[in-house]
């Protein structure tokens, strides 16, 4: 038996290796939006969601070879979404992760330019990877739904709807519907690539996952506030308070902290419970659920 | 027989449905994103691209239903490519089609949020169009060409090496090399989309129809160079002399306007010659290559 802490550490290492190959060298060109790519990407990241496509895989034992591809494809939208997320006209972030942003180590030209190539070296990967042994019409299926989750209805939807909604008073209903877009829709694409790599999938799988990954990606994010609350700006690697300073709804700010946490342990719960008919290759999916709303940053 | 006028006339009216189809409606959350990206698209843009898809399934007597989906992808690229060139920190333009560019009639964190939604509403088409009949390998091959000509090592290098490019002196070269890169990646990926709906398309008519494309890519580049030094803002729909403010590198800079002239007219004519085997259906992609130079705007 062994813990999550170690096969964080362990997928991490291997979606890092994978990353790796996958960005282009900074020895061919153009070599400085390649550097820019790399800086984007390979920077200590928590890589949440290609952790929830390793542990889906493995809840249905699948080969993490398989894995390796969707896994990179949702931390490259994830990736390309901060660079975006971060520059001057949007968040105007200068810290990212503990580093300077993307736009601040290179220029904001480059980092729209970064933000654009990581997206579509996401959907290059999906289309291209030789070790995805999947179906085609698997492939189709994956790069189908990592698009609708990072479109206009998905994240992206979820960015704008948060720049609406920034210095208005949201409703709990406007909130959850906020987040189930901008940071749910790919954490729930995560878990159903994940699950597309297996050839024994049924559709009643699919919903418990789906279900379990609906209730962790809400709880996440409500962690994720509270933490923007609570934690100090040299744990998080991003500035503390931001929020605050942004003047966003966050569930801290909508129904209070406590009730906050209340929520994001009810909602881990919810998904624990949904993975009920699944046997112990799916418990680092549990253990995960947990860890999500214990983590400090 | 029917002229290239009206052929571009029924395309563009063709692809407009389509893309009007695709695009979110204004109706649904968020509202300003969908109107802005409508806005971005549906703007009577020339529609090059995706009359190279159309021309191209055409001269292989492939049913236009099935070209109507890889057209609105290759647009959806080109569209977003614009908004996100058109911002302050890119070529910071104010005019395009002549009408005020994304980020000017709407915010600037909306138009990097536009041109991120229709990159991903690209491939969200060629994954999902139902009307697509190509079999399933073929739709990943489409997917895997769009995504190589618009990433990093297509038309978001090319602009990067732009940018590298801006102030400096060129070789020819160097400016092919770039402009290969920045338009031509996305003009022959037009004509590989239209030829991968065919059922019976074998190598060598690829490779025909891939070298035409080609030579069509770098003579509309320079056509482009030419108009803007020759052409008045009023007609190209954009600052005329927009290369000289920014002190780029073009054809007619680096090898003098004549000497461009003669360039284009001996790619046109290779890119005739590249479609020797084919039959009277695809005489509209010779008329196309034609209209490249003498095309006013």
């Amino acid at each position: 038996m062994t813990s999550l802490k170690d096969l964080m550490t362990l997928y991490q290492q291997r979606v890092n290796t994978a990353l790796e190959t996958w960005l282009p060298a900074t020895t061919i060109q153009p070599t400085r939006l390649h550097e820019a790519m790399r800086y984007a990407v390979l920077n200590g990241g928590k890589r949440v969601r290609p952790l929830l496509v390793y542990l889906t895989g493995r809840a249905l034992e699948v080969n993490p070879e398989l894995l390796d591809g969707p896994a990179c494809a949702v931390e490259l939208i994830h990736a390309y979404s901060l660079v975006h997320d971060d520059l001057p006209a949007m968040d105007d972030d200068d810290l990212r992760r503990g580093v300077p942003t993307c736009h601040k180590a290179f220029d904001e030209a480059t980092a729209i330019l970064v933000g654009d190539a990581l997206q579509t070296l996401a959907f290059y990967v999906l289309s291209h990877d030789p070790k995805l042994l999947s179906t085609e019409k698997q492939r189709l299926n994956m790069i189908e739904t990592l698009a609708l989750a990072s479109g206009s209805r998905g994240m992206v939807g979820g960015q704008a709807l948060d720049m609406v909604a920034a210095g208005k008073w949201l409703s709990i209903a406007e909130l959850e519907n906020l987040h189930i877009h901008k940071t749910g829709a790919l954490i729930r694409a995560s878990v159903k690539l994940g699950a597309l790599t297996s050839p024994h999938l049924n559709e009643t799988r699919l919903e418990q996952l789906d279900h379990y990954a609906k209730c962790i990606g809400l709880a996440f994010q409500i962690q994720d506030d509270i933490l923007d609350l609570e934690s100090s700006t040299e744990v998080l690697g991003k500035r503390q308070g931001a929020d605050l300073v942004h003047e966003k709804a966050t569930y801290a700010s909508v129904v209070g902290v406590s009730e906050a946490k209340r929520m994001a342990v009810e909602l881990v719960e919810q998904a624990v419970n949904s993975l009920a008919e699944l046997d112990e290759n799916a418990d680092p999916l549990r253990w995960m659920a947990n860890y999500i709303i214990t983590r400090r940053y």
